[in-house]
């Protein structure tokens, strides 16, 4: 016997996927699911697919992200990719790294999310690998999804609306509390903050939750690339200042965005009101948001708004792309200036958790 | 201008992407390939879909391992889950995690294996994603397949026969002669060998390899399954006496193995000779062979000989599959004994590469 907490290699490789498959639901459509050498899987063709990491000590911090919501997020940043193809996510493979030393508790929380999420999203989990690693934990995701489009990056022409969907910067605040120390408590409830912060708790903790457990508006995103109401879209993950970049470039034109129109969260605010700091510069440039980027046609946007307005999302005209070479040039109070992209680089960060 | 060699974090994370999408080539099928939110891509259904990982410091060494042979294998590992399933690659999805400070050239390398190996196998590269590691090299591939099966694991009935392809040993062998210093050169030939291999270069360059560049019986597998001559199949990777114990756990029968019979690499047996140690153990429980591990009724067996026959490749029975618990015995020359399984195991090996 062991003693506790069990850990990964108290119970070995074998026994520890055993473990996890038990918990995997078995789903229509999946004639083999985990167990085998592979999944076999009915899957819609053409599929989009796509593949995306959590990374520690790059993507998240072990002491300030509860496991069940790094399960939730591996699979949303996944869910948001296929949702900003204009699809739906239906099967994933997870593959994990682990320490021998995690907690299996840890572990069992990690997949209480992944499944969560999974079930949320109508995502049936078909395969998966365990490996040990050296020493950083890596949640590995692939996702297949069904096209109701596709929403290409590339669709952009001059005259259409630069488009957003709810409001930026919350995710990279959050991201900034957390190294400050910020905490969630088991419950979820705030339970350590920044001291400069103290007037705004409420503010923190749906700063740090939009951090730890992004809600990318995938129903919205699967409508409207079915009724066409976006020439082009991705999602806000690096940040709109690079990812607008990103769309320009591939579409082959220009954008001009107002600073005055950038729907900034309202915590973020908040909290850079307190701190002296610029709350535009998080909504532009620090990334994670999974929200929706979109090219729209100017007589399109009225659909879109009135769909959007069903599922409960916002959206919000910010600019307008442009003939030209692909760049972004924002207007403020101070007149016009280039928009470069400002949003993290992995590997250009050097240290800590990339924003 | 940075100084050579040049680095990833030199480039950063966007630049290192568009590098390497610019690398892969455009594929039949594939209406959107890499460089949107996610790909686009016309897939067999049901498909066979699994992931495989190779992590740096448990399943490879960097001064051991020429990158491009790491790319190759990395595609091997999932080609060969998904033959063990009687079935054939088609598209394939890349996620990597890098340390900052890893030369591009080692990814240029890698990606020249996986391209090579991918072409190879006539599979397409549709997506991938680029990660900074704070530590290890994570290779990850998820392999999307067509089935021509599907081969069980749990297929294997009372009175079939325990059939193996290829030979056994040679990559558990090569594993360790790598440790013990062994090296290949740039060319690929033998640059350096522990001192007591010294009269049997060519072997340890064969196990060497074995090891380094893996090479399933891809194509009798596809071929074997269409025509149904096996009751079950799965890859030998773990070793076979962990393996074995997997199908006979799957399919609900034991399996008696004649310890004669199993198929010893012939490198194996000299370098064992030579050290004075346990050739046999090295098959058994060596692991990573990617080789198919079989049911064959016995009515079957001279036709998938002859299907054999036509891709080259051997196939060995070395015993049967009994009714009763799911153990497996072996007899040898001093009667018989329970073949416990004797594997890797990441997370109980504790140190170093898992064999």
């Amino acid at each position: 016997m062991t003693i506790h907490p069990t850990r990964i290699d108290d119970v070995g490789e074998r026994e520890l996927l055993r473990r996890l498959q038990l918990r995997i639901p078995e789903a229509p459509g999946v004639p083999v699911g985990v167990g085998d050498d592979t999944a076999l899987v009915e899957v819609p063709s053409p599929a989009l697919v796509t593949v995306d990491s959590l990374v520690e000590d790059v993507h998240f911090r072990r002491e300030s992200a509860p496991a069940r919501l790094l399960g939730r997020k591996a699979l949303a940043i996944n869910l948001s990719d296929v949702a900003a193809m204009g699809g739906v996510g239906r099967h994933a493979i997870v593959s994990l790294c682990l320490p021998p030393d995690l907690e299996l508790a840890w572990v069992d929380s990690l997949y209480d999310g992944l499944l969560e999420r999974a079930a949320e999203a109508g995502v049936a989990i078909v395969g998966g690998n365990v490996s040990r690693s050296p020493g950083p934990i890596v949640i590995d995701v692939t996702l297949i999804g069904e096209s109701r489009g596709p929403l290409l990056r590339s669709g952009a022409t001059p005259g259409d609306l630069v488009v957003v969907t709810g409001e930026l910067g919350a995710a990279a605040e959050g991201f900034r509390l957390l190294e400050q120390g910020a905490r969630l408590d088991e419950g979820g409830e705030l339970a350590a903050a920044p001291a400069w912060t103290e007037p705004l708790g409420e503010a923190v903790e749906l700063c740090v939750w939009a951090h730890l457990d992004p809600r990318p508006p995938l129903v919205l995103a699967g409508s409207l690339a079915e009724r066409g109401l976006a020439a082009a879209g991705m999602d806000l993950s690096d940040g709109l200042s690079s990812d607008l970049a990103d769309m320009c470039r591939q579409s082959g034109v220009g954008a001009l965005v107002d600073a005055m129109a950038v729907p900034v969260a309202g915590p973020v605010l908040e909290l850079e009101r307190l701190r002296g700091g610029d709350a535009l510069a998080l909504a532009l440039h620090g990334g994670e948001d999974y929200e929706l980027l979109m090219a729209v046609d100017p007589g399109d946007f009225e659909a879109l708004e009135e769909l959007a307005r069903v599922w409960g999302v916002s959206v919000t005209p910010i600019g307008e792309f442009l003939e030209g070479p692909p760049d972004v040039r924002l207007t403020d109070a101070d007149g016009g200036r280039e928009l470069r992209p400002g949003g993290h680089d992995h590997f250009a960060a050097g240290e800590g958790p990339a924003e």
